[in-house]
């Protein structure tokens, strides 16, 4: 194919958020991009991007699990693309793949950089859901952080207002806590989520947090309906998690996969709550914080059992699809909202 | 031997404390106890009765490890005693024995409730510090739980002033961490106990946390002097604890073995502090409480490399005893003051 010239749009990370991030924080930029490739280089164009409560995390001003992400540059995320034009043998024209090229319509990427994905065996949105980083993270935090048994308590807090997205893991962590053979409760805002949970998703029980006032009329409730605690995922801190906390059984395992109550200035100038330490060591309990990043190494253990769950429909994965490129910095926002449930993507 | 009558003395556990616990907690009862024994039966005479930081936990109304410590009961505690008449074919008169008889100076005990003491080993007391409980929390508690690799950097909170005590337990993993080959840093409260961590037991270096009027400040110079921290041995909690979180390392490891910043009162009602839970996030850190009874069955393991250490010298092992039965809630008490360094004991 001659080399063609297009014209890209790419959202710039331009200014850190103090509390709420919003279209201020972005500035939208066109640029024009040639198909003049190197040696190993392809040229993709992105068709589903996606939106993460670990965006968030990187805006704050102090070192994360990264350096902060620097401003002036394209916002980082995944998406689901299609071969453009390649110079590599590895990928041809009109091949899905999935990148990390971030928040822009197309991407000059190295091959080694992409990942093929096999839109005959799956939706190819799944490879940033069930079959991707969040499905990575519910497998590999529950599966191996969490090491359930059979009858254990397993409490994780599926959808918030504060953190709807907590739906994209949280909704595939408690099913496979579910075929781990556990008890499995999910805590939720709202009485339609809690129905989602238990009719849709088979838990043994739901609690709509926001008819609780404080933690410690929530932990009473919590201690009412499991009986204590062996494993928390926790992707959202903060009341809930304090809430929880003091409902640990021996040797509990609290996973922290996300803290998303936090990110909304507590990962630069931190929240106070009470202290509860204490109460690991009543337990002899664990609390291990984990990344996807973590076991990006071993994502064919993962997809070997869950991708057939996911073929033989044994797996609710729920999508957010929002329409347009413009509504990229909006949909980020909205994850603290909880709007959305299961994964939020943005086709453009 | 016939049967004879003695005068016992015991400390009655009388009021629960809701701050420093004092003498008015307690009562003493003096009551009558005859040497007449039942099969198997053992009366011992203590010669030196261990006070411990863990104490104070269960005089709170809450259940914590245990339910509380029930009141009008002689107060629970480990004891180095002498056989005064066995009707038990394992112990005879003269033998030194390991009991938790309490505070009290004689005791009938079961003989499968006793621990013979060799007295040629090792100073008696040893049994209740290097030997004894203290020791075994700090052998597993930094060699499970740390896991210490050589080049690590370990941080231990040897000497505070609301946590003296910790010395019995902070000094000895300090020691083991620096066999395991680790840099390892105390925090300790003055000028003299941290010449005495760096010149009498080899760290590498300390911080005297008293110079530090926050979290921020003395998070700083940990980082200044360690670079980071691998293990955190944290056996105070509060502010030192505030300040560590924020330096550990890719997967670091904190273990908790006690809060006793937390014990006058903040174990009944939580006091608040600084959310961290996103720095085990960002570090894939982990937190795990331990207990010295989770290892009780696996003490011999400990003895089998420690005991030869404690012949040879090779380990320094501080005692403080305090003189007199009548001296016990103001020994237990001492321990929030730091005054002592080391094992805590009365001689009664």
């Amino acid at each position: 194919m001659p080399a063609v010239k297009v014209l890209n749009k790419q959202w710039i990370y331009a200014q850190r958020p103090s509390g709420r991030v919003g279209s201020e924080h972005y500035q939208l930029r066109e640029v024009e991009v040639d198909s003049e490739l190197a040696h190993n280089e392809v040229l993709i164009k992105a068709e589903y991007i996606s939106v993460d409560p670990y965006m968030r995390i990187q805006q704050a001003e102090r070192n994360s699990f990264d350096v902060p992400h620097p401003l002036g540059a394209v916002q980082g995320a995944g998406a689901v693309a299609r071969v453009i034009a390649s110079k590599s043998d590895q990928f041809k024209e009109g091949d899905w793949v999935l990148s990390y090229s971030g928040w822009q319509l197309f991407a000059k990427c190295h091959a080694n950089d992409l990942n093929k994905i096999d839109a005959a065996a799956a939706p190819v949105t799944t490879a940033l859901g069930v079959l991707g980083m969040p499905g990575r993270t519910a497998w590999f935090g529950i599966m191996e952080a969490g090491r359930p048994k059979p009858g254990e308590v397993v409490v994780v807090v599926v959808v918030v207002v504060v953190s709807g997205a907590a739906g994209a893991v949280g909704s595939l962590v408690v099913q496979f806590a579910k075929k781990a053979g556990c008890r499995v409760y999910g805590i939720a805002g709202g009485a339609s989520k809690c129905e989602f949970l238990t009719s849709k998703l088979g838990l043994d029980g739901a609690i709509d947090y926001r008819k609780f006032n404080d933690a410690d009329s929530l932990s009473a409730e919590i201690q009412k309906l499991t009986h204590g605690v062996d494993i928390y995922f926790d992707n959202v801190g903060g009341m809930i998690t304090d809430a929880i906390i003091p409902q640990l059984k021996l040797r509990g395992r609290v996973i922290i996969c996300g803290q998303i109550s936090q990110y909304d200035g507590g990962i630069d100038k931190p929240n106070m709550g009470p202290r509860f330490l204490q109460h690991l060591l009543f337990q002899r309990a664990t609390i291990q914080g984990i990344l996807a990043r973590d076991y990006t190494h071993r994502m064919n253990e993962m997809l070997e059992i869950v991708s057939p769950w996911v073929r033989n429909k044994e797996i609710v994965f729920e999508e957010t699809i929002v329409e347009g490129f413009d509504k990229l910095p909006g949909a980020l926002n909205s994850l603290f909202e909880g709007a959305n449930v299961g994964k939020l993507l943005v086709s453009v």
